[in-house]
């Protein structure tokens, strides 16, 4: 399985006056290494919904466990991979290292998104096709 | 001239590791107090991009001076009213106010924006309606 | 058990260029809903800090199901309520209702952080009074 | 003049329902630039609270001037330098270039905090040392 790795340093803003990260930054970071992931297979934005006609990745479910904090000029490192597959869902987990210790360990379960063949205004969870499912093998 | 009143409360995640309000936040208020400025003088976002045919308003300019520190559980006012027109752009002043004290006052330079007749992608500044700028009166 | 209730409006900076809300949003609503739920038994920050020489309440935990978007403008009520107890942690559950309809579910789990009595700089999870847990009964 | 650069990825959160960057970010990333502007001086934040014995650096103006959208995806430099001294106020200046085209320019005017001698939950502006304004040149 491909693993991506994204850098995240910890700014003055993502730190709350407990002078550790305000921990919604924690998902703010699985989303951008979910992005980073799907650049790393050649699944940018662009290619992925032209490719699959796809409108985006809506998330089902997130989750995270929190083991230390982080603090300001900290920098992480964002692990990410998906970690099963479902009919019409996959999960991503997502592992948050600073100093090389894991400080966060989590999940994010998304769907494929179309547009609703009759209401535009309306998405539907898509199968995944196997196509995106082998991008990532 | 109409004056909108906003009511914010802080929230932990707006505070910093000095414990006080972290400064982009009273942008987000400032933005916050235009829609709640349109929204009383009938102009909600569904009416107002519908019955001028905009998009939207981006800003062009936005500046705040910074007075005081606001904290955790903080009850503020954003005191929100346009204070200039031109041709086309239009200047919202807002003055956020900590138990009656102006903590921050500044102002937002908007436009409004209609789709580009050539080319859906881009969007043009329109000239101001003569009706939009009534509303404020 | 006791239950509140904090309303929340979704702005235009919550929302992506899906015209969604930005899922890690919910999370920072999850963490109002938990403030709002202390202070409706009485244990506001101030209160509860000094008479339980806490220095806080970190997150060890936090998940969320998302059943359904929110947009611009729509009103949400976020219910909350400690659903279990353990020696050091509890969970505090929330719901968060877009006109009447559950949106998204999950919970917090959380600690009563002490300073470390030999380093002031670390945190340790106390044991958690009964006076506090009788305060949402 | 010393001026840094701080490079800044547009994340998906950092969008808006309009598709382009939500402006309080554009404030995010000047307060970025000024904290790698400072680093590249050899003043991080340790090093520059410790050696000028301050508390932080507070904003007392921020102005931004807008002049093109950023998406998703894009990647900006903010650069940064001092442009004015002032007894006890400086004044950072910033533009955000997206791919060599200046989308954003504007200005923090910041002071140096000290505790107040008299009562440590309050805040002096300290009169500038020469040797702060010395490590710009």
């Amino acid at each position: 399985m491909k693993i991506s790795q994204h850098a995240v340093k910890v700014n003055w803003g993502d730190t709350d006056q407990a002078a550790i990260v305000y921990y919604p930054n924690y998902f703010a970071w699985f989303d951008q290494g979910t992005t980073a992931l799907m650049e790393s297979v050649g699944l940018d934005w662009d290619t992925s919904t032209r490719k699959f006609s796809i409108v985006g990745m809506p998330i089902v479910e997130a989750r995270s466990r929190f083991m230390g904090p982080c603090r300001f000029r900290d920098s992480l490192i964002v692990e990410s991979c998906i970690t099963e597959w479902n009919s019409r869902t996959f999960r991503i987990s997502h592992k948050i290292l600073n100093r090389g210790t894991a400080v966060a360990e989590g999940h994010e379960v998304r769907v494929l998104a179309k547009a609703h063949p009759d209401d535009p205004t309306r998405i539907l969870a898509c199968a995944i096709p196997a196509e995106f499912k082998e991008a990532f093998e």
